[in-house]
């Protein structure tokens, strides 16, 4: 019989992965579990975009254009000058999902053993997407301390070697929450422009900027347009993650044309999700709105929330609907899997994603975790209590002395 | 400027792609264009599945199972008993698309380096694929004298290297419309059992099988149930191309973990394709017998006219719905491109995807092209017509002594 690959054997996973058994026992044993591990948002998608794809009578559902279809790609550019991004639809690229857009960017821009600079934590899925493409993410480590801003232009520098063919980072990130603003992308991009590296941004929540936060988009850097590849999606913006619509955007007509190349192989992104998709583009603002403010009064609670638990260190995320803590115990990976295992308030208890898988560097965010907010603020409400009182009960958490010592030493 | 990958500048293309925009020009210039270049058929998408997406009441389009809607996989089980093959919705993980089930098999099975067998001519992207997992094709060839039948036994061996890690079939083949009988797959699975092989069989023209021939599935191959990998989609069964809805079934149960871990890495299969695709399942069979007597009706029309065109050869294709032929021109090649540009019947023309780039071998195929009955009867005599008098007035057309003396050496 013949043995499977090495890398089959050793796909990176998701941190949350190993605890979906644990979290299914709790569930059949009668425990409510508020799922804060995966960024599912329980917000409706639009139903004006679900009732377009219901009015649909096409006859034979073809291939679309591989690139994506044409009536799409010219009204993503309209969206797009939302956000003052002026591009033209042969810079867009449909995709499957952004996931497939991570794939394709990695493999026109990079070969086998290349490395990108991402900061960490980092959305563990582009391990994975690495694999695939056999390249090496290098990581910069942000700190939960400054609410994980990015690093400074000296430990990019530090982290650039000869391999290096560009730097990755999400903006709002998943899963820090955190909002990076046109000065640190600035700076990103004069080190792109120096080095002659890409610079990739995965741009998926870009609409959830809160606190009055401008969100200001890759592709409207100057000086580096050639370098500038930005990663989309619909899923999490109109709530549609199944659909699976995604896009590649950039002015590089050499790495457009290369991503054509692969998007031809796979011959077409779905073709009943594109047409949801186009249908987003004319749902009223006002959805957007809504949803956006809904997600920022989750954040509120969640802040509040963790602000008011002994020991527990975290900030105020300025976008996406992820924020990271650092608890008083000595394993998120044992803390989480003992509030599914062994802990319960009132029969229900909460899930979140241990904080270790989210960095590249081993040995970091062993006591974090990440949160996402995807339920409403109630459900929030009561996953915050099962919390609160979790960590007080959970016999791996850290004594009083050295809760304060660790808070000392962060100051 | 970064400079984009070396794979992205060479991804190995369908051989028919650089002909699209030569036949963007011939309709532009007002001539008709029967399309018997690419397999996306004119057949109708049962009425019926689609009728079941327009039905749907979902309010929130959430990923599905990284492994496909439940649902789905267990009805697909029994689609499969229609073909004798008994397998548990375990052992079926959708996909997003065949292109998706190869990736996820290659990745899953071989390792950088690793060598594929595959008998040529071959589904051209598989070279793409095979690009992307880094992984080699070796070819075996077939010939057109015998209907591209499999070679022996002792032509794959000759092919096997210490890096042999599997054999790739196409059953009922693409490009060549082969059917491949219970005991050449017996053959194959003889040789996979032999040298510990994997054999990946690519199913999705099971269905169209003709003259009365039974399809047998490599599922059903005795002691080989672990080496066994089938490719499968929605797409050509039911006409349904851009649903992006195809599996990857196996037994092993490895590779199905494998393969779930790559899965989950992209986060789910399409979610409006799989209610289609599961809708499929329940129209009633006498959608699939008229679609097959369909084509089997086109068939006869191509294999009629070419084998009444002076200095043709082809055979009767046994299944799926594409055939090869070999002409008495210098270049299939040059001469396609000049049906595109130079030539019309009446005002119509017709494009066919050279053969060469079908072949892994450099200098096969050459003078072969590859012909797709995917119009109706009317439009593929009329489409026979132009290449008959395309063949009579072709510059780079072979001297009738050559012909009769490649005819005589053919035999």
């Amino acid at each position: 019989m013949p043995s499977i690959s090495k890398r089959g054997e050793n796909v990176p996973m998701s941190p949350f992965r190993k605890l979906i058994p644990f979290a299914d026992k709790a569930k059949q044993s009668g425990k409510h579990v508020y799922h804060l591990n995966i960024g599912q948002p329980d917000i409706e998608t639009p139903a004006y975009a679900l009732q377009q794809v219901r009015a649909t009578n096409m006859k034979v559902l073809e291939y679309s254009p591989a690139e994506g279809l044409a009536s799409y790609r010219k009204k993503l550019t309209h969206y797009y000058r939302k956000f003052h991004i002026e591009v033209n639809a042969e810079e867009v690229i449909v995709t499957t999902g952004a996931s497939e857009a991570i794939q394709f960017a990695f493999l026109a821009c990079l070969d086998q053993q290349d490395e990108v600079i991402v900061p960490e934590p980092f959305y563990a899925n582009y391990n994975g997407f690495a694999q695939i493409a056999d390249v090496r993410i290098r990581p910069v480590t942000c700190s939960i301390d400054d609410g994980f801003k990015l690093p400074d232009t000296a430990a990019f520098e530090q982290a650039i070697t000869t391999d290096t063919k560009g730097i990755f980072i999400t903006n709002p990130n998943n899963p820090t929450g955190c909002f990076y603003s046109r000065e640190s992308l600035e700076s990103l991009a004069e080190l792109c422009r120096k080095y002659s590296l890409f610079l990739f941004v995965d741009e998926v929540y870009r609409e959830f900027c809160y606190d009055g936060k401008e969100f200001f988009s890759a592709l409207n850097l100057r000086g580096v347009e050639e370098h500038v590849i930005v990663l989309d999606s619909i899923s999490k913006r109109y709530s549609a993650c199944g659909a699976r619509v995604g896009a590649i955007v950039t002015r590089n007509k050499a790495v457009l044309a290369a991503v054509t190349r692969y998007a031809k192989l796979r011959l077409s992104p779905p073709g009943l999700g594109q047409i949801l998709a186009e249908a987003t583009l004319d749902v009223e603002e006002t959805y957007m709105q809504e949803v956006k403010a809904e997600y920022a009064r989750r954040r509120d609670v969640v802040f509040r929330r963790l602000s008011n638990m002994r020991g527990v260190v975290s900030y105020r995320p300025g976008g996406a609907f992820y924020c990271f803590a650092k608890f008083p115990i000595d394993s998120a990976e044992r803390f989480c899997l003992w509030m599914l295992e062994d802990f319960d308030l009132n029969g229900a208890t909460v899930m979140l994603s241990p904080g270790e898988g989210f960095y590249a560097t081993p040995g970091l965010g062993v006591d974090e975790v990440r949160i996402a907010y995807v339920l409403n603020t109630d459900a929030l409400e009561a996953a915050m209590d099962c919390l609160d009182a979790g960590l007080q009960a959970y016999p791996g958490r850290r004594s009083e002395e050295r809760i304060s010592s660790v808070k000392a030493a962060a100051q």
